[in-house]
């Protein structure tokens, strides 16, 4: 009979995850609080090189934790984001939003010309001055968010910008690094990221610490 | 101003992603049919390489549609996996199921020794018999879905097997294809995996072609 040798404790799981994260990946360029997210975003994807990539505005971690421990509420472009994030780790049980599936997202997408999920953006209105955005999925919905900004919508606290893929990914997020409109962000460079990295950072945000 | 200059299409964006997949990625090894779903593996991740770990046993694809077109449900480790299924995609309405929130779970993790994502899949029970089993986060659930196989549980029609991380999930990948209990799967070795690359196998799975 086949025995299978594995450790079944969650708690030992996440220690000697992060353990061999630490020793494993270069942190060096991070503050102390960046890598501690930086580390649960590796620990989503499974590769310490795609540290690398990761980009935090200087007051990002900051910023986000403030707005998050002040009741802000996460506006996420996919649904698999939403669902990422840990709930019991919210510091002021705040509400997590995904207007992508709303019955009004396709209307809309129709009268701007853009996708569904950067026209679930429009939905957010008012309600995304101080909020933590998360975009992690979509490049047209960052791409869509950069130009409601450029155009006077309401700031977010911080932004995060990590849509994966092959088409306009890298590009979207570049774009966010060069000219956020005063808001701080963090991004994956290139084409890595994802909801399940997205969701990882936002984890991270909601609570100091690992 | 700046003007962002981006494709707004997204059956565009999609083409688009796919033949750059085409062009990039090493698919020589596989089947017609499995090509098609690991372009949208690769799709879910950003990475033409993460291909070369991706490995379908020889009737995987076959027998995931045929299970599916029937009716079967789909049974999932993490709710990531279960809300990145498209739903308008499947092929008869199948239900969609992760009992990792149920009550009952966190008793049963107690009492079996393991972790909640384990302690989950005995609430599956004898609906396991020809259903869809993706595993895309927890390595712990992997390996307790070969234990109870081990022991005689009704055999699932495929099981998608890719936990993600740091320990135990290269491990419970290679345990499932070196004895899968006659089941079909595919597997991503390695570290590799996590719930958008499970979840875009699945949609791949419920529809033939891109």
């Amino acid at each position: 009979m086949t025995v299978y040798d594995y450790i079944r404790d969650g708690d030992a799981i996440y220690r000697r995850s992060f353990a061999i994260i630490r020793e494993e990946a270069d942190l060096s360029r991070f503050s102390e609080a960046q890598a501690d997210v930086a580390i649960r975003m590796i620990h989503a994807c499974g590769q310490v090189e795609a540290a690398e990539h990761f980009v935090f505005s200087e007051n990002f971690v900051e910023a986000a934790r403030t707005a998050l421990a002040g009741g802000a509420p996460i506006f996420c472009d996919a649904q698999m984001v939403a669902h990422g994030v840990t709930r019991a780790r919210l510091p002021a049980g705040n509400e997590v939003v995904c207007t992508l599936r709303d019955p009004r997202t396709a209307t809309i997408a129709a009268e701007i010309g853009n996708t569904r999920s950067a026209a679930a953006i429009r939905l957010w209105g008012e309600r995304m001055a101080g909020s933590v955005v998360a975009i992690g999925n979509a490049p047209t919905a960052l791409f869509y968010l950069l130009e409601l900004l450029r155009d006077g919508a309401p700031k977010p606290a911080a932004i995060l910008g990590m849509p994966v893929g092959f088409v306009g990914a890298a590009e979207s997020k570049d774009a966010l690094a060069e000219n956020s409109y005063g808001v701080p962000f963090a991004i994956v460079r290139g084409r890595l990221g994802g909801s399940a990295m997205t969701a990882a950072c936002l984890n991270a945000l909601a609570r100091a610490g690992l």
